[in-house]
């Protein structure tokens, strides 16, 4: 099911500067028995989001009960889109236009239905995402780089693909955000530059401080990463996994990926 | 009026992966008596970037007439888009979806209704464009950047806003190609790290080596632009325009833009 600004509808105003220039910014969700996990964390962070691009972000009520209205009836995604709206053709915004608000349900990937403990397989991509600070961080709607780098490869076993900046230094996955550990120390990639901070990243940080455990935001190469205990990717719809192999290079589990599993369930 | 896949429609399916990701290409073409300028050029470059996303084409033959039906009787702008079609959530692009193909029509905006022979007013943006040698070059539906640079200003007397790359090396104009005049020789931003490669600025560049005019292609800073003769903007819209000021900076005609406008329509 999907709503467009309230109303059941499968489709938007071709002139919509979503389509036109990627003009929005997006959240997706998983939901359980129809019910979005994380909304408080999810309605802050698309709220970030709009500001950042000077967009109106919908009022957090009116999103709430649409995604629950979308829901599926088990565990599913719910995907919130907001755009910029219709507007004149052009690049400048306009101001006075009304965003447009897409809310739609999807089924829960195959990677997303499995056992959380069980570890995946990664690779690395060989495009390397561009530094925009303008826009880092960001969960907006010019996802081409996204669409690049998960066409580099088409082996259902490689669940992820991770992503270095044009300076080398590792970002993230395709679909979610990077997380190891060494020696104690939880280090996450710095996304000043580039990626999206996701919102399981913020929960898994926020649980990280709760618990104690030192943490590192850093803009590291990849050796960094093959140096680690326990390479781990997470996003709201797969939680935390851990990734046994990379390449060439194969990791056993040190116990890390069940913490930080446990930690990211730990407040609403 | 607009048509979607050929059949006249006001609206696209919201799962679109034009919206979802900005993954698709435009054209933005100038028509005059009901008729595309420069069909073949804009065509040719469609193609082209079309390719570079891996993206099906549709027939030369097709865009034309549908160009043709759209287009306004006087003068005016169609616009086309090519995104690779509806797919299911996900990044990976499916590969066996068909591309969605809008073709649409807009007035004429105001400043390409002036007479072509008045020089206008740019400013410098402080947004940095990032590098991307994978996208460079194509005019894809990932333009947040040109939508935050062209939000830079209101002042309806300024045209056009010029940019840098994050290098500090010079790109072009937020809707424009840019080019230069000193000593006899004809300048432009190299555009393999960012911005778009327009049909204005391939048919000048045609234009030049017809007429033994020296060109170069080139990564410059700004001071660069501020020692030229003469400083233009061009694009499908506006054809060739003398910048008279930017910033604080101005110039006086030399002849380059009559000239070059000259040799813009000077085949088809």
């Amino acid at each position: 099911m999907t709503l467009v600004n309230g109303q059941p509808c499968e489709s938007i105003d071709a002139h919509d500067r979503g389509l036109a220039y990627g003009d929005g910014v997006f959240r997706t969700l998983r939901t359980q028995a129809g019910q979005p996990l994380w909304w408080s964390d999810h309605y802050a962070t698309l709220a970030a989001d709009c500001a950042a691009l000077k967009l109106a972000c919908p009022d957090e009520a009116v999103l709430h009960r649409e995604a629950c209205a979308v829901a599926e009836a088990g565990a599913g995604v719910v995907k919130i889109v907001i755009t910029r709206g219709v507007g004149v053709r052009g690049y400048a915004p306009s101001g006075g236009q009304a965003v447009t608000r897409l809310v739609l349900s999807a089924p829960l990937p195959p990677h997303a239905g499995a056992d959380a403990s069980q570890a995946i397989t990664a690779r690395w991509c060989s495009l390397q995402l561009a530094r925009q600070p303008r826009l880092a961080g960001i969960k907006h709607l010019n996802r081409l780089e996204n669409v690049l780098a998960r066409a580099e490869w088409d082996d259902p076993a490689i669940i992820e693909g991770l992503l270095c900046d044009t300076d080398g230094m590792v970002i993230g996955g395709v679909m979610s955000n990077l997380f190891w550990a060494r020696d104690g120390v939880l280090f996450t990639p710095d996304l000043g530059q580039c990626g999206v901070a996701g919102v399981a990243r913020t929960r898994l940080l926020r649980a990280a401080a709760r618990r104690g455990i030192p943490t590192r935001i850093e803009r590291l190469p990849p050796a960094a990463i093959l140096a680690a205990d326990e390479l781990m990717i997470c996003n709201s719809l797969i939680g935390v996994r851990r990734v046994a192999r990379l390449g060439d290079a194969n990791w056993s589990p040190t116990g890390w990926t069940d913490t930080l599993n446990a930690a990211l369930y730990e407040d609403n």
